[in-house]
């Protein structure tokens, strides 16, 4: 079987809000499209392609999906993305000093984590 | 900002069973982990890093974030794809000959869809 390209959807109500803070999370340069409905993120050459879809429906219950920011500094990224409107969710996990992940909600209440790169 | 390095999670019944179906839906290669309760899916150098996780609770609702499967032969893509236990939603759209995406639902009802490369 083929190996097909993969692009990643995310439906949220404002796709133009949302870009801001997806944009600065991911560290992806800009966005195409007119958000209506779609409104792709862009980042670098061979990164993930990750488009922001406008729909009617509320967000149900906890997302199935969810993506993981891996970085050397987690500390400091969690501080970058609540400043740009993330909310952490409960404390980071595992309860030690040196932390693996923090469990996050970007502006519109989508559950992400941010990960410690180990070396 | 750093850009941090990306995992994409789906949260399962049974990491063990849906990882048969997302090996042959990313055309990755293998599995590595016990799914108890994280499963990673092993694509080539340079693929998106994709684990299961199990979940104690049931999916509720559509999905917000879903995948795209790219492919210069979408219709092979369905076929193989409902053999190995998805389930396609509605009609192929747009609706006309060449139509450019078929929503589909993986063996535990997460929302993908399968999408044509334009050349």
């Amino acid at each position: 079987m083929v190996r097909p390209r993969l692009e990643l959807g995310i439906d949220c109500r404002d796709p133009g809000s949302l870009a801001t803070f997806w944009l600065a999370a991911l560290g992806y340069q800009e966005t195409r499209g007119d958000g209506d409905p779609y409104l792709d993120l862009v980042g670098p050459p061979g990164s993930l392609s990750v488009f922001l879809q406008r729909v009617p429906e509320p967000k149900l219950g906890k997302n199935r999906l969810h993506l993981d920011l891996y970085t050397a500094t987690p500390e400091q990224l969690v501080s970058e993305l609540v400043a740009s409107g993330a909310v952490v969710m409960g404390r980071p996990l595992p309860d030690v000093e040196r932390w693996e992940w923090q469990a996050m909600l970007d502006p519109e209440g989508n559950e992400f984590c941010v990960c410690r790169e180990e070396d």
